[in-house]
């Protein structure tokens, strides 16, 4: 698994995928400079009149309903169909569902209107869309992880797509297979947008690969080795500003023979 | 005082307090790093429809108008009732007032439907509040502190909040109690979103205090500090964006011991 | 020319323009921190109710319409006009256009009621903007320069305007007189928002003398310099995170000196 995760990241480099976006006004240049650092060309476009042309040049679309409101609603929806229609990956980033109604209505349309390739979110979203009870607070999460891996497979199942939850373990499930992975850092809780990014990550080896199973470990094998690899360069182990900025500079620098040394994962089958 | 401050800011620590924020998508990202740096849990989220219930898992609300627009303003108001109602403090940013009649309308808006716990600004828009002459150019503020002690306290008893002046000097007054601090540094006033991240740093103190007079004096102490630490950190002098990093590498740092010791403060009685 | 750029830079740090921006929520904080770090005061203000009033008390508007939409399309029309009125400069950047059509629809809108002194864009957007082909992917550019000197004195002149291309070489034109520059470094095209900075950069300067011709090649100049001196900076050459600090960095700690000695132009005459 580790060299063909690889050879998406060679892939990537290579074909500079286009990545859609409509997402939150809090990290989108994160997610931004991320998609750019990996080797994709991020868009950020969310006018109604617009994102159905904008997504059919793309190569996936990210949605982020980090801070939705009701015209952004509607365009997630367009764009979402668009990008069916198409056959263009279409990646969920369900931010703070069940913090609200609003949040939890516009998930439940999302999921009925659209066909999502791909869903990644923290614990207590996951729980929250697959109806289970969970212990959310504003956008964080501060979930166990307890049942997490049946809860993954088992919404995979339901929903007919790739779950990826994150957390100080991340597991990935497509209902088949499910893997679990142990890279990343603490630290990288206490800095806003690592969520959103890796998601973005996932969008842009998805655009590489009919195996969005694979996009997704990538996407998140990526993040989490990044992580490491900017906690390990700190001198001081506490700099959070420091922090955020290696983890471009170690997601731009990140090699094959890093995902190949350095990956901390475990696949299983049901 | 400064013992009181250091509890403040373990008390954040120890209570990942949620603030809730309703605020420009200029320094969004800035004002979310800053609450996670010193150890709360920020969430910006502005649409009408979920405002309520997003406030209502909060412990305190900041609204910035840096960026507002017809459809926030509403959002400001309603969360702003909201928080009223349930007792979570609101801290009021109001960047820019007078320099266009939306703002100046806003600003006694929100006034006259919402009571705020704090508000903080910069001497040409605090003068702007109290129907002053002032000498504002777009957001940022060319005035002088003349007479600003006299200001700040005589707002603070017109309105019944604590008004705090960033500025050279800072002065935050309850009307009764008056503290001026000399914390910070020039380069400060050099990057985007110094102001709107003391707001915000504001907001998180008081959400662990009913003393919003302290928790001012905390979140403007800490930036002043932080801005302290990350100019001496510098090896170039003009490097503004390794200075705004380094703010953030400050605040994730700072400790009660940096409290102790580094606080330049004078509280007055009227 | 490099003499008279240095002058403008010394300008711009003792005047401290007040540069208004209706911009994009990308890249709207390494806007407003470029702007500051040169030496200008940014404001970003775009609801339809406050744009005429803020507008009238800058020094010029730059419009970017990289997250555009239907709201704040109306705002950059009547902001346009107004500046026009009170003889303040006006830069489009006019992001992906021609990715889709609303794009297309609001730059010929613009141009057809807003007098621009200075448009800067890559170069696929000003083939766009020419009406030629244009082979555009999102909102980056693939295209070669064939030709590219003649299309921008061609729509400088058609326009009445100044036309500034950037890319590997940057061509800016105002019909009569056209300098190429090399500065800069391929890394800038990794990092979101170098051409928005660019922008903000020329609209800073254009605040501070009336030949847009020369503004439009100071900030181009400016972003390019501060370029290689930030990647001359880096221990790491693929250290994108730390290449876009340093990038801020550098424009802060730019000087007349840099300009003279670094400059690598070559004006031409028609």
């Amino acid at each position: 698994m580790k060299s063909q995760i690889s050879l998406l990241l060679e892939n990537v480099k290579r074909t500079n995928p286009l990545i859609h976006h409509i997402t939150n006004y809090v990290t989108a240049n994160d997610c931004a400079n991320i998609v750019l650092a990996i080797g994709g060309s991020p868009v950020m476009a969310d006018d109604f009149d617009e994102v159905e042309e904008m997504v059919s040049v793309a190569s996936a679309l990210v949605i982020n309903i980090g801070t939705l409101n009701s015209r952004t609603i509607d365009s997630m929806i367009l764009a979402g169909k668009k990008a069916n229609a198409l056959n263009i990956p279409v990646i969920l980033d369900p931010v703070g569902v069940k913090a609200t109604k609003l949040r939890t209505h516009t998930v439940n349309k999302l999921l009925d209107e659209v066909k999502f390739s791909i869903i990644r979110g923290n614990m207590s979203e996951i729980k929250a869309i697959a109806g289970l009870e969970s212990n959310i607070k504003g956008v964080d999460s501060n979930d166990t992880v307890n049942g997490s891996e049946d809860i993954a497979k088992t919404l995979a199942l339901d929903l007919k797509c790739v779950i990826a939850i994150t957390g100080a373990k991340d597991i990935i499930s497509n209902g088949r297979k499910t893997t679990i992975i142990e890279n990343g850092h603490p630290l990288l809780s206490k800095i806003t947008g690592t969520g959103c990014m890796s998601t973005s990550l996932i969008g842009t080896f998805s655009s590489v690969t009919n195996d969005y199973y694979l996009a997704s470990i990538a996407g998140i094998l990526s993040m989490g080795i990044a992580g490491e690899m900017a906690y390990d360069s700190l001198d001081k182990k506490d700099a959070l500003g420091t922090f955020r900025v290696s983890i471009i500079d170690s997601i731009s620098a990140l090699t094959s023979k890093d995902i190949l040394e350095k990956s901390n994962l475990e696949e299983k089958y049901c």
